[in-house]
């Protein structure tokens, strides 16, 4: 008999040894996030405290009967309110107040039809007009205007109307019913609003700026990376592969930051005036300048498409144009970096203006350089007909770099007249 | 007086204007969206239906205690769970109840270990656990694995766990109350459920195919529209300007569908089999193949900025090199149109492989116009100096649409080799 349980064993001792590999897993993902991102962890225990505080405050006051009163509304505002940033728990809080305080009323209004119209006509009345309310906001909630701003509102505004609207109170106990269940979610958004505003606050604006100033940096490291290894490439080995492409692959994540940056630009507009940003900071300015950085990231994306490929060009052509190009890359992120630091710290940089200045200088040397260059080439050799044939394939070849910079380095002087547009 | 009077007036009736001006404004919108996708307002009806039926189910039992009592949850999960789509639908039910359920038995647990501890103890370990539990599941919420699948799972924890615990009832009665609250929640799921599923179901795999192969028909549009600007601009006049640069922009919304197409892979594989996908539909490949088109989106921005660019190529060379490019790109779009095709109706094409081959062959010839390009200017003008630097110039600005297209053709068939593992 033992022959037939050893394998069982076996299996279950395997499943457990699974389990607690994945769990230990899991719990060492979740160290390594909470290490290099301790704001997340504060976060959660920002919730904790609210939670605790809010349940302990209803729990020590017995006058209402526990779960089924409304003690429960504070609890369950607190849980669905409180967002990692201060942008979007205000955003938040706005929304449900607002959305049960105009359902309520239209609630107890169709309750008050309702019940004075019989009862036959009571259930019919009910039923259509929630179902009439319910579609409009649903439906609603698809228009891209209600959606950026009032998606939270409109469900809270159909889960209040239905719930009033089918309650079988009678419409003086509703009032009475309406006016604790508002207090009760004032009770949880205010502590909620306290909590996250004045507990190490997590600013949406802060965010913002932080992505789209570090974003810039990423665009230059990348940009750096991107060319010189292809002028690196063939000449010395291979000294640090790894990091290099990490850094080339830097812009990626500058290409699918839209999503990111519109909802906190949307949540920034909710705040307060904090820290270095005014009541009307231009928030809608970053979301330019996040578009620009993505067409940028775009033009990296392409530029090292083209180095990737296998066709190469020869030594010769890039020696040539190796110091112009390495002149350009680098003048550019020194310009990218310079208005990296001039959004962090909000002020105009005196040396933006004389850096683009030499990356427009770079670049025309070498504009140049590409027009000496077949010059040259031509007067070496002696047969025109195979050089030019051979030298037309290579400077195809070699020529993205260069074609790439181009509008790549448009784009950065349109960046740095946006940019001093919002430093003034 | 009246004279006082009039411009307040006025006031008021211009804000009355400019209120109904903006709601006309908005229906006139919602009506646009509502003829342009009828399938967003059968949702809205849908969720409408949902709604007064769980309603009116409970409000003709008279056996509930209206807003008190746990016909709420029913009402409640309606509003909260019913989405767009059948796979974010289930995703959600399967979370609310599975959360539900968790949370309620550790809440059980935690409230019967506090109630035995003496009165002293109770709300200490109550106030703690809530502490660390919401702390631990807000945090879990930041991790990417946890966040994609059991987002609104982790929420739906933390709030039936601080309702259970903190709730006042003794635990016999606590089991009674969380019977009801499941079977609520259970009514509610399987009539969302029900309905998304069966009254005109709108399935995230069918969104996402959709997605996929429109966004091959956009990318085939936009470099027809591009290549095809560039090279008439100079010759006929502009007959249909609006229209081709409507079609050139198409493909910016391929750049920006990255966030879409992950979460609709993701309630994709939640879904059952229908139609054409069987149980374990690949999803994750779609999700490459729209890394590849964001990645071609990009070429062609790039491109359509150097096409963009003030400095322009002299006629000479654009005619010269007019045909084969046009050459390259229709028969890019025709390979792109073909996948499309190929991908909407999940067949192998056979006509695939061989408009693969005709591309490479223009993309080959393109290459030969290219490298005889200098040949010819040379022989035909007598000082090689002035000529070269004219014509590298001008080669240099004529290049773009050329460089850009090759890493777009390897872009291309690389994407072929995806479509072609996919529809085996």
């Amino acid at each position: 008999c033992s022959y037939y349980l050893k394998p069982r064993l076996a299996l279950k001792g395997f499943l457990v040894v699974g389990l607690m590999a994945r769990v230990l897993n899991f719990l060492e993902k979740a160290w390594a996030l909470g290490v290099s991102e301790p704001k997340k962890v504060i976060h959660g225990m920002k919730v904790g405290i609210a939670l605790s505080l809010v349940s302990l405050f209803y729990y020590m006051r017995p006058l209402y009967d526990g779960v089924g009163g409304n003690a429960m509304w504070a609890v369950m505002t607190v849980v669905v309110v409180f967002e990692y940033n201060v942008g979007a728990t205000l955003c938040k809080s706005l929304n449900r107040v607002t959305g049960t305080f105009l359902a309520g009323s239209l609630g107890i209004g169709v309750h008050w039809v309702a019940s004075q119209s019989g009862e036959k006509l009571e259930p019919i009345i009910l039923g259509i007009s929630v179902f009439i309310l319910a579609s409009a906001a649903t439906f609603s909630r698809f228009m891209p205007s209600v959606k950026a701003r009032f998606d939270y509102g409109a469900m809270i505004f159909i889960l209040t109307f239905s719930l009033v609207s089918v309650s079988g109170y009678r419409v003086d106990k509703l009032f009475g019913m309406a006016h604790q269940r508002l207090s009760t979610i004032a009770i949880g958004t205010s502590l909620c609003i306290i909590i996250s505003m004045f507990v190490s606050p997590i600013w949406a604006g802060d965010e913002l700026h932080q992505i789209i100033h570090r974003n810039m940096e990423k665009l230059a490291e990348s940009l750096e990376g991107c060319v010189g290894t292809y002028f690196k490439d063939n000449q010395s080995g291979h000294p640090s592969e790894g990091d290099s492409s990490k850094k080339t692959q830097a812009y990626k994540c500058v290409l699918n930051s839209k999503a990111t940056e519109e909802s906190m630009a949307n949540f920034a507009m909710w705040e307060p005036p904090h820290g270095p940003f005014n009541f009307r900071h231009p928030w809608k300015e970053y979301l330019k300048i996040g578009a620009v950085l993505r067409s940028c990231a775009c033009c990296i994306d392409a530029l090292s498409g083209c180095l990737d490929s296998e066709k190469q060009a020869t030594e010769h052509l890039k020696v040539h144009l190796r110091d112009a190009s390495m002149a350009v890359c680098s003048h550019s992120c020194i310009v990218l970096r310079e208005l990296s630091m001039s959004v962090k710290t909000t002020t105009n940089s005196s040396k933006l203006h004389s850096s683009v200045g030499e990356m427009n200088f770079a670049l025309q040397e070498l504009q140049n350089a590409l027009k000496s260059l077949p010059t040259q080439l031509i007067l070496q050799q002696p047969f025109p007909d195979e050089s030019s044939e051979n030298k037309s394939n290579n400077e195809k070849e070699c020529a993205p770099p260069v074609l790439g910079l181009i509008p790549l380095a448009t784009l950065v002087s349109l960046l740095t007249e946006i940019a001093a547009r919002i430093e003034e």
